[in-house]
């Protein structure tokens, strides 16, 4: 399995240099967002609407298995959830089910407990979308240790 | 006090057909989210990245008092946020600070108790942003009465 733990900015030529043996077949845990920092805080998203950073991968990518995960937290709260209290959730979308079933395995290695499936490769549009509002709530907050809880009826 | 509840697409056809003289000085509550649904589901974000339509709407009425809050959850969950359970959350965004506060008011009057001020209309990006993972988990869900509740350390 490998991790793309590269700026978002920068992934796709990250990943260009490594040899296309390394990607074939290999599960890519995509935990990046597309944001650009060059115009200062609060960071905008440069692929948004009907395309997303984690779809460009699988697409310039496609012997790779690309799951997005994690991308929704911060480092810390990544590798412990226990970090944050409550039911807590993360997310894992896309198009190979046994590279999401091997992806699920390693966040519950972590401890994560709540992890909801959005399906294919296109649900990246829905979890690199929370980052604009993620930054704001950093700000607000005061800290990058929180989630979010899904409250249901 | 102006609600903005039409299709975000259309929002500011919409407004464009009022008097000036109504929206002069008004508070413009917009609940609305910019998704096209003319390619079915899911929606995809005509507004995105380095704008919204918060944004959009205070630009191009620059006599409303725009504020941004409401359209994170569905129409039912907006007027009887009891219809969930847990502290989930509400945002508001404007550049008015007088008119976020007259909107705070409604929204306790609804029941709301949770209120994040995300800061200037430009939070909008963030709250409009959440709108294409909020799609895909009413999906998951089989349930349009859900919200976040924010946990941290």
């Amino acid at each position: 399995m490998l991790l793309n733990c590269t700026a978002g900015v920068a992934s796709v030529e990250a990943l260009a240099s490594a040899a296309a043996e390394d990607l074939d077949g290999k599960v890519l845990l995509d935990v990046a967002n597309p944001l650009d920092f060059s115009h200062g805080m609060p960071p905008t998203l440069t692929i948004a609407g009907d395309d997303s950073l984690g779809e460009t991968l699988q697409r310039t990518f496609p012997q790779a298995r690309v799951v997005k995960g994690l991308n929704t937290v911060n480092a810390h709260v990544m590798v412990d959830p226990a970090r944050v209290p409550g039911e807590h959730v993360v997310y894992l979308c896309g198009n190979d089910e046994a590279a999401k079933g091997r992806v699920e395995e390693l966040l519950r290695s972590f401890g994560w407990r709540e992890i909801v499936d959005l399906g294919d490769i296109s649900g990246a549009r829905g979890t690199e979308g929370v980052l604009p509002l993620w930054v704001r709530l950093m700000g607000v907050l005061g800290t990058a240790d929180f989630n979010f809880q899904i409250r249901r009826a």
